[in-house]
């Protein structure tokens, strides 16, 4: 499907202020971007660098007053949700070096405390695909989705201990659940089609038959058009924006995903 | 300067063939990639990736008929040709790792065999810019621009024999000089704005007090516009595309550079 | 000073268990690796990778049976305790591209959560090294070191609430506060001449004036003689090794760290 | 098979001299580094960086007088010579991309001149393992072992005009051979156990069948102990050191390479 993203954030700035942004959705196996915008206002100096995971960033210094960007891409996306049942555990000499990081605990996914849990909810799955997809089920049946909540941000732990949360917290304790089993998983922010309400989304990729299949905790009837911005261990390493310094108001902040119709 | 680059390129396939390009010009400290479109027709899937030295490359194998690459960017660049005289020399122990292996010699810069030249060249110069200055100023007047040439590319040594060249073996015949005083040298390919006749370009850098400085031999007039989309040793590194198998025929290419004007 | 240093680990492993081991001190710019010697008994198929931090790790599947890894190096490290008070904050604008990732909260460094104890804490420092020394001693000074604790690997916030750690917590919440206050920082496992007791040793370096600067909150008296194996965000990261699957028993760990006399 | 490899470097030095060494054999799927050393006198600050290719370098300054390089590995390698004939070539899409650079024409292989040549050596072949093994035999029968040669290094091109070279041109002109066929290709330097007159040697590996083969045109017969120091595109790549300014001499070379015997 051929589908139109855009992200408008507006800022309030008062001093001088570092920002590193994290919003060129990617070209990859499952997405292609076919046109791509990036435009800010004022028009300031921009470096772009890779970040540890891939991710292309840009740095910039926002002077104060308004800081306006605006970034739109037109991306060929998958139709359908990509699954495969019975997919196997690829056992831990089979994983490629650059999947190995994927199984460390990490700031919001502490790994190392949920052994537990995730044998449990796993216990009649075979090692693979099937696991992710309990867990995925588990966190979906077991965690109220919740918008107004803490102001800051929760890890997997804390999240399972409240019960509730949002996309990158659902995610957070699939990835967490994952890991413990010895299941690299990621988290990714991006777009998805026909989210309601419309606004970024987070969701969870986990590497399983030799490669990483998506999962989605929050969306009950699974489809496609998931637009990939960005990958990482977690939220942490994947913020659409950090800043550094006194913080500045974030004053608009517009989300649009629609389908593009072929003539 | 705000520029708009496009380049539209149309093969006629034979055989199934696979294809590397390298089509997508990078937002860097001296320019910045508003937007960008990158079609292809028809629809392929098409896996991108880095390559050694950070340019983004595009593989795909297209299918027996025509495929047809139109790719179009918005850019902000440099109005001006950034020039410091007098820049110094940097000593081999501080120059970053990074730029370590731009040093040594490569494909079509035969840098271990322009030692008398290069010493000849500069022999009155303050070493760094000045010497690089002395180069690109005694490859514009000893090299003359000829379009018609050998069928096969040839290298730094032989274009240095025969006298003529075009832009890419004006680069190498400069960049082989650099490499041979122990300035890191670099090909650039890419646009430039006002070149006549229009067509892809090809230039150097060359990596002295502390930073990369740009430097073209077949322009008498140094001016900005310049936008990079790959950077390598030489030109086999940095080829708009690479193809695979018995040769396509490139039916159409069309280059061109427009000025955009704010209103 | 010139230093030998061996670590002797005997594990009893129940099932074919895969393993990753980080044993290799490196040479950087503060300690140069002479001699380096790594067996293992079973002699074992083994692969080498570099992890995302650039810290060299050794794979190997360990059969049933005794595992031992044995392994030495000759070091030529600094004398003393490398120091810089007055050392400048960097602006964020101006740190290199691969030293932002050690800026984000991580596992056991929830540098989110600390901003007002950090400001407390450096309330009337210089911003840039001074910051960082006023950490050190505040950890030093208000947290217990207490070999005995909790089996489970406590987090920044954990220790700061229990008041007592080893030294890679001392480390994690020293860390946590520096990136709290934008100073990148990152974790250093390695080891330490006339520690007491002997064994690995965990420390932190802070990014400050330009440079990674040590600092060590266990020790009173600052001291050379540290050899560095690992570099990471956390403990998460630099695990002297990982295991996979059901855990085997670390029946023997011998550490030593001597000093070689010069005829 | 268990070897001993040293390498006793000691030159004469009149100015300030950067260098860069690469002396260090890796770990890899062939080899295993049990232990290593690495001794300079004087005794100066040495910087290790990887380069674009993963060899660990050392940077250094010498100053005026001697220095001497000492280095030595007990290495666990290969008791035979790893060959698989009927190897399949692997199509351009399903390389790896990191492989994808060994394609392209470098320094001293010029493959894009070698078409013709390839295809004529290689007529009657499977394409893969079975043409690079065609490459190598007519390498072997086609150009003569000559250690008197040419005091500058002569690349593919010119050692097939001239009819003979040492070591390293039998592979560049193997690996220029092996390009043009679309056959990714890299030069490798290390040590032969059992070489006749022993010295550093330089071989190649082709990648068929979705690995890397070793190949070596100046043995007739083929048998194990290879051990690899560096990889790289061609000899300007793997150079065992680099100087800068002023040549130096190196005054004594003694490398060895011994079985250890096991009790």
């Amino acid at each position: 499907m051929l589908l139109r993203t855009s992200c408008y954030l507006e800022f309030d700035i008062a001093v001088h202020t570092p920002f590193i942004f994290m919003l060129k959705p990617c070209s990859g196996s499952q997405q292609w971007i076919i046109s791509e915008e990036y435009r800010h206002t004022p028009m300031l100096p921009v470096f772009e660098f890779s970040d540890p995971y891939g991710n292309l960033c840009q740095r910039l210094i926002a002077p104060p007053g308004r800081l306006i960007i605006n970034t739109a891409a037109e991306v060929m996306t998958s139709d359908s949700y990509d699954r495969l049942p019975g997919a196997p555990f690829v056992d831990i000499e089979n994983l490629p070096d650059s999947v190995l990081s994927y199984l460390l605990p990490s700031r919001f996914c502490e790994s190392d405390r949920f052994a537990n849990l995730a044998a449990e909810i796993t216990s009649e799955c075979l090692p693979g695909y099937d696991q992710v997809s309990a867990i995925e089920h588990w966190v979906r049946s077991n965690i109220a989705y919740e918008m107004e909540g803490s102001d800051i941000q929760l890890s997997a732990t804390e999240i399972n201990l409240r019960g509730s949360g949002v996309c990158r917290d659902f995610s957070h304790l699939g990835i967490a659940l994952c890991r413990s089993l010895s299941i690299p998983a990621r988290l990714v922010v991006g777009y998805l089609h026909g989210l309601v309400p419309m606004d970024l989304h987070a969701w969870f990729e986990a590497y399983v038959g030799g490669r990483w299949y998506t999962f989605d905790a929050t969306q009950s009837e699974l489809r496609g058009g998931y637009v990939a911005i960005g990958y990482g261990r977690d939220a942490a390493d994947v913020a659409i924006f950090n800043q550094f310094g006194p913080p500045s108001n974030l004053i608009v902040k517009h989300i649009a995903v629609e389908k593009i119709h072929h003539n």
